[in-house]
């Protein structure tokens, strides 16, 4: 089968999202390279617009929409960031926005969605399906649904966070981003190996949401229930039916790391490089901080994908 | 009198500190110009080399000594950041850098200092004069100076944050940084009003280090014994020699902000923009997010000095 996705797609989505999605800053720091044994670049999607990568897949799918879709409304479900992305999205073409958002999504996430006019339905991650909820709006309504990852509109956009790293940086021996339901990865991983055909990608997840590597191990897609990690970005409970073949394809290993280790990146992050990582962000930082990485790789690139935490989270990091 | 710097040696300095000093990002943030009324251009110094503008002055004149005066070594005084860029800058030509440092300063910001080699000598703020043991240093020793502010190589090596900041928005209708012993402030309005001459350019301090208001008002330079403020890198207790009659041509006024107000403005930064200011870099975000400024502006762009903060006291803000 086809993947859903070619290189080709992420860079139709870095010139359509042009207006709506920053080119972030790539940082470098002495004493991290020094502690990781390794160079590393880190693309600051913390410093994007909405505070994550997300509004380079939102965009790509909604900014191609024609007027008549856009009419009827846009409507999806999200822990937060993709929420985010897709109201300001919506918000710049004139869309209306109904977000379907976990209860107990952070409350600064929840917050910055309200503040771009979208129009918030929750509920309770344990006991309703996200998915049901939003079909019946969907149905009632007439309007697009923009999926948070699966989706090739969407997985092509997150891939231009990674065109922008390289192309700043050349050639690199490693590529790692998180790995939630696989959006960023996968468009990650695709346009990292059109331009640098020997790199080496690697997704990452918390010990306790490994979806994706109990997956890429088993061959198939495998369900994790109730994942339980500080990393609320992560939390999806399996990988998408279109970003799964991608990465299976493309990506070398699901690196894991423990709620300690995210933590401690995301508190070198804040006192070292001076920004501000939510766990989700962490995650990749974590895996090369505390040596997850196989022998051999000398440079890598890393996708901090966001950075919205409340404050209350902050400081026990 | 003549000024001590012009736009020229800024230029130059832009030209020398290359290899040291990196061009930062400049960020904006919708949520801040909508809260501050006026369209808002940060000036990341905190992501800077060391953590801070610093490493611009510190580079600047270091750079530019001859071989024999790096072989006697280089001494300084400063209450953490200058003391890390000289530490940095030292290192980088093989220069043995000693280190006049409070025996309160951040922790964080003397460990970074030692971990760059230099030898640091403590003395106590409140009973002890630093230019007093530096000068017993450089009497044995022969070494050389570089001072934190009162010189033309660091006023010329400070600006070049200004510089670049102009060059990458265009004109804009003022200009703010901090304004501790003035080489920041001093070395930005001289580029500033030569690339844009009706740019009005501001200084910013804690009401409990309000040395540079005081002087401007006088105009003659006032001592404030012992300023009392969160923002320790802007101590210092009156403007320099060679700084303050920069300011007096060139700055329209001394803008004045609380601590809390100080704290507000490094925790928006930390959950809106995602970047981490010490509280001296906070000072002038704080002016303009608790509208400080005149009427007739427009834009701003605002040098954001530093990030070195120690995490228990980022966990206050």
């Amino acid at each position: 089968m086809a993947l859903a996705i070619q290189a080709d797609d992420v860079r139709a989505a870095a010139e359509r999202i042009r207006p709506l999605a920053r080119r972030t800053p790539v940082l470098t720091s002495a004493e991290f390279d020094r502690d990781a044994g390794v160079r590393v670049f880190f693309k600051c999607e913390n410093l994007q617009r909405g505070g994550a990568f997300k509004i380079r897949g939102a965009s790509n799918m909604i900014l191609a929409l024609p007027k008549e879709s856009l009419e009827r409304g846009i409507v999806t479900y999200s822990s937060g960031n993709h929420a985010q992305a897709v109201a300001i999205a919506s918000k710049h073409v004139g869309a209306k926005a109904t977000i379907v958002m976990p209860e107990d999504a952070p409350r600064s996430k929840m917050e910055a969605t309200r503040s771009h006019g979208a129009h918030i339905v929750t509920y309770n991650r344990f006991t309703e399906s996200r998915e049901a909820l939003a079909a019946g709006i969907l149905k009632e309504s007439g309007a697009t649904l923009v999926p948070p990852f699966d989706h090739p509109m969407v997985m092509a956009g997150q891939g231009t966070a990674a065109m922008e790293l390289l192309d700043e940086t050349g050639p690199l021996d490693a590529l790692i981003t998180p790995a939630g339901g696989g959006g960023l990865l996968s468009g990650s991983a695709t346009i990292a190996k059109a331009v640098c055909p020997d790199i080496r990608v690697f997704g990452s997840e918390p010990e306790g949401a490994n979806d994706t590597a109990l997956s890429m191990a088993a061959g198939e897609r495998v369900t994790v229930a109730h994942p339980n990690t500080i990393a609320d970005g992560l939390r999806s409970p399996s990988p998408g039916k279109l970003t799964f073949p991608v990465m299976q394809a493309l990506v070398e290993k699901i690196l894991l790391v423990t709620e300690d280790e995210i933590r401690a990146a995301a508190r070198f992050l804040l006192l070292h490089l001076k920004i501000v990582a939510e766990p989700s962000g962490a995650v990749p930082v974590a895996a090369v901080l505390f040596h997850k990485l196989p022998p051999g790789i000398g440079s890598i690139g890393v996708v901090i994908s966001g950075g919205n935490v409340d404050f209350e989270e902050l400081v026990k990091y």
